[in-house]
């Protein structure tokens, strides 16, 4: 059986205006790796509604589970949740649960809970909350989108709140073989091997270093077997 | 008049299986902000034919420049110079000039333009060159799409070789404000001052750095007297 598949949505001008460095993205990728599920596509989205609620449509649609990373905090520029409850054809406003979050928390630190942090309190009618042991204000799911936020401690924190809740596939297991010679010079066996090994994927990654050319070649699959075959093959290929 | 705008395509299964931290998006949004074109969206998908064809199609018909990052190599999972034909019903085939380039510059370094290398010379019809200074092996532009390397050191000197040739619009200008304070304290007054400058962009960047909560207030625009006036008013207000 195939995996269950994934996409991932972005949402933030800071990461298109190369003022920041996306880092969630990289760490989501690892994690679905790792509990089997396949991350097929990530789009990163200005801080647009149209763009947002589009991106949202479709990648709903066409995957089994969505990740959204940014924009659920108080400030005017977080529109999120306002997005994904447009998405669904969902009501939105402040929700009791979400609320009684922020005021037990804001009470213990004995911080006002105003109308900007009142804000995160916002959830779409039909939303599950996501814990965010980390500062509290909470993220949501509604249908198969996981609503997050976009600072990195906070999006892991959220990331292991829900991975459990979700079921995976067999982890994708995989080796790797860097070789010393250009992807022109191996390319040809290469070629040959990923044909003989079909069911498995097979990546070359080029690099340069000092000048000179050189490929990790990543084996990819679910069976350990088949990827030990074939990379029994790779070295007594090119290990010469 | 508004900034052309821009979408990047990030072609590679290696970043989607979190085996790799893309670099190339960083790299590419901070040039295009520089130059005066918007970055308005990235997509990451994988070395997919039918997701790549799709992605291409949707990016070229929505922005007015597109730049793709990868799969342009020599071995058997290099599919994107295909599916960049296959986006636009062009031909495609070893092209002489391409050819004569790698010819040229195996020949120097008396290296064979094997079956695989030569693979880098499949170029469509009505595609023109982007010149590779690194590795030779060169990129190329069919209509508005630039199709370039996913090695970063070569991506980055595609890029230098394409943009001179793009028009772009105003440089955007930004300055940023850190305020030790939660986004929660100065939402208020910071959506009151988005609101009055609403010709400027200004986004809050919330951090958490040794559990105190701050933000980075960045305020964006073509007009330095405005981010002026804005970020004035933005410390008058919460330098006390």
């Amino acid at each position: 059986m195939p995996n269950p598949t994934a996409a991932m949505l972005v949402i933030g001008d800071e990461i298109l205006s190369g003022r920041t460095r996306d880092a969630n993205m990289h760490h989501l990728a690892g994690q679905l790796t790792e509990h089997g599920i396949d991350l097929k596509e990530v789009r990163v989205v200005s801080d647009d509604a149209d763009a947002i609620v589009a991106a949202v449509k479709a990648l709903s649609a066409a995957f089994d589970t969505v990740f959204t990373s940014g924009g659920i905090g108080p400030t005017h520029d977080d529109i999120t949740a306002d997005c994904i409850a447009a998405a669904f054809d969902d009501h939105i406003d402040v929700r009791a649960d979400a609320r009684a979050l922020l005021q037990a928390h804001y009470d213990r630190n004995g911080q006002e809970l105003n109308e900007a942090r009142l804000r995160m309190a916002r959830i779409p009618d039909t939303a599950t909350l996501i814990e965010n042991p980390v500062s509290i204000a909470p993220g949501f799911t509604v249908q198969n989108v996981h609503v997050m936020a976009g600072v990195p401690r906070v999006f892991e924190a959220m990331v292991a709140s829900v991975l459990p809740t979700l079921t995976g596939g067999a982890p994708l297991l995989s080796e790797t073989l860097r070789i010393d010679r250009g992807e022109g010079d191996i390319a040809g066996p290469l070629g040959v091997l990923a044909t003989d090994f079909d069911d498995l994927s097979i990546g070359s990654y080029p690099f340069q270093k000092d000048g000179k050319y050189g490929a990790n070649i990543v084996i990819r699959g679910q069976d350990a077997a088949r990827i030990d075959a074939a990379m029994t093959r790779l070295k007594a290929e090119f290990s010469a």
